[in-house]
């Protein structure tokens, strides 16, 4: 990018970085668990709000926890540009999903700094560093809970009062870790978001970076399955009414669902819920996490019509009555077309094309999308592997991740939002 | 009976004990929630050991925590008898289940001791009230625990290791409630627990009180299914090694298998441990805890290798690892001919005949009745429902029930333990 000054990321200062916040939940075996607003998130969100009073930035937090560092730059009218992801994981999940994408953050905009400083240059726009709240759904769900209710795609008293599975809520947890903020930010004019790829294409193309630029829907369903309880003993098999059988066998219909479209509709009950989950008593009520997921709005919409037909028929053959406790339908969509050029341009300034890829998963931009421009980077991990402890990110990757981050936040900063409007370098 | 004289049980006083120790764990729905060695078990088995020292027992604990009154009429070398159950519930179960038998022993053995007083009678033997320690196997695997202890069928250390599903062991638990006892008692001459039916035969055929006369086996397997831990978004469905897949396959298919035995066989999975149990996570782990049931060694034995075949189809079609943690063996059998004849005999004195029943659930009884004669009076209860809060027997069936075992008691107490070499009206 020869028009812009470089912004140089310090590779050591960011793995520093990574290795301090990993504490926060890290296993000796790699492994990170790291629930939302659990004490482990409640510490590193202490010393990440250290970090930002350390360094310059503000330290803010919204109603539903949202942690924000705000570097002021460029005035109170110029643009803003948020950069972040969440330090929330998965139980037993890994070190990088997230939490990379708040260190690199604060490492890029850090070194937009720093350039601006030694060239006496004034920036274009004003940067902030986003945690949001909640982005994994393992302890409250749905996830990208946060940045939900920061785009008003959610309502934060409801958001609030959503429990965990020991009927903990939202705003009790927020109370206990001191994070039920009050601070009121306005809908950012681009949002980047560094993350791992959580996939294995990068690393089997033999490429540095990607973006992704469509992202995929999701149908989720919670659903109750509800029988008789009953001693697994004398009761005749005739007379159960065993909610975990009529589980079992949607679990096996939605598999055999998805095997109907190819690579295009992917299925799963992660989470499963029996009541009284005693080893001689028929169980009574089963609750069933289902997610559905496509690239394709019309696929979605077929599937979610065959998931009503096989819940109908795994309640009907095991003889229990289904209840749908909670729906939440995502969009497919694409990122900021913008966005996706500015990182082709970031990109070209380095040597490389980044690969565009669907993302499948949620992401905290794929909520701000709604509002904003927005976009994800990704940076290969290893064999693909995310939400386990082997999740793996080499040191090299991340920094050329953050590197390129870095370079489009230095265009932003020099150029302003016209950044997202050139076409020279994009494809 | 005309050669004894009359033990007249007070129905009266059998329901107040019983509305009293329904009061620790009991909910306003008839629900009763009183877990092995919880704190409700604690306040309950205090409350009883109150009862036997205000009524001349002798509170005994022993190791594992089994609880015993010893009412001594007949010096340190007569015979004794064995009377009881247990306390400890299932969660969310009934108020019946257990404590009846606990109570009915108190009641019984008071109105023979009154008897006897009444006529300045020597009794021929002692009597000792049991409550075993977790009979259910609800919180700590396997059922039948403490009766098992006792008997020498498990290990006293190895039975202090179990874990309940927070990782505390019952060695915990016991001194957390103060039941880690020292007292040892040598086995009884015979045994007799009067317990609901659990099933709806008495009720159908307008019956009072049976007798279990032959007990079903059981063959319990704690089963793990090994998959891989992943994003439910991202991962190819074809890279998937969802553990909880195989786990909805094997319940499908052990359903099928008990529809080929008719109602020779029931099978069940009431237990199923899921991890890490989060929405968007394939699962890695699945743990069931799988039951077959049968009143034929031959057909249990068939039907254990038929659920290894399907252990194993069902971990290569979902392409995850099997790994069987825990095996629990329970021959079928019967129960002792001389109790079932003394039965029979009071049952006479009484106007009916106690019908003789299967019993499919495991029983304390089950446990003691491999090292000395042991049986089990069953009362009706309403639908043959157990292990559910509206699980009931009627005030009247509990007297009745209560006043025949008296009447065994009773001809112990005179006769000694030749009351169960008579065979004048057995059956």
């Amino acid at each position: 990018m020869p028009e812009t000054p470089p912004a140089r990321i310090d590779a050591a200062r960011l793995q520093a970085m990574m290795e301090a916040v990993s504490a926060f939940g890290g296993g000796l075996d790699g492994s990170m668990t790291r629930l939302a607003l659990s004490a482990e998130d409640g510490a590193a969100r202490d010393w990440l709000a250290a970090w930002f009073t350390g360094n310059g930035f503000v330290p803010l937090v919204d109603r539903i926890g949202n942690q924000f560092g705000r570097l002021d730059l460029a005035g109170n009218n110029a643009p803003v540009v948020m950069v972040g992801s969440h330090l929330d994981s998965q139980p037993n999940g890994g070190c990088f999903d997230g939490a990379l994408g708040v260190i690199a953050a604060c490492e890029a905009i850090r070194a937009v700094r720093e350039a601006l400083a030694a060239r006496g240059q004034q920036a274009a726009c004003n940067f902030i560093v986003a945690n949001w709240t909640n982005e994994e759904g393992a302890r409250f769900q749905p996830s990208l809970l946060g940045s939900s209710v920061f785009t008003g795609a959610a309502e934060l008293p409801w958001a609030l009062e959503r429990l965990d599975g020991n009927g903990i809520s939202v705003g009790q947890a927020l109370d206990a870790i001191g994070y039920a903020g009050t601070d009121t930010l306005r809908v950012p004019d681009a949002f980047i978001e560094l993350h791992i790829e959580g996939g294995p294409i990068l690393e089997q193309e033999g490429l540095r970076v990607g973006a992704f630029t469509r992202y995929w829907g999701a149908t989720k369903y919670r659903l109750a399955f509800l029988g008789r309880q009953a001693h697994t003993g004398p009761t005749p098999m005739a007379e159960r009414r065993d909610a975990l059988l009529a589980a079992a066998y949607l679990i096996a219909d939605l598999k055999d669902m998805a095997g109907d479209y190819g690579l295009d509709l992917h299925t799963s009950v992660g989470r499963l819920e029996v009541f009284p989950n005693s080893p001689n008593t028929v169980p009574s009520e089963a609750v069933l996490f289902i997610e559905l997921r496509s690239g394709s709005p019309g696929i979605l919409e077929e599937a979610e019509a065959k998931l009503k037909a096989c819940i109908a028929a795994a309640g009907e053959r095991a003889g229990v009555a289904a209840e749908v406790r909670a729906i939440d339908l995502r969009p497919a969509g694409a990122m900021h077309p913008g966005l996706v050029r500015l990182a082709g341009r970031a990109g070209a300034g380095r040597g490389v094309r980044p690969r565009h890829l669907d993302t499948i998963g949620g992401h905290d931009a794929i909520s701000l999308a709604a509002v904003c421009p927005s976009i994800v980077l990704a940076v290969p991990c290893r064999n693909g592997v995310m939400h386990h402890p082997t999740e793996f990110a080499s040191p090299e990757d991340q920094a050329f991740g953050t590197q390129v981050l870095a370079d489009m936040l230095m265009a932003l900063a020099t150029e302003g939002l016209a950044a997202l409007d050139d076409r020279g370098d994009g494809r």
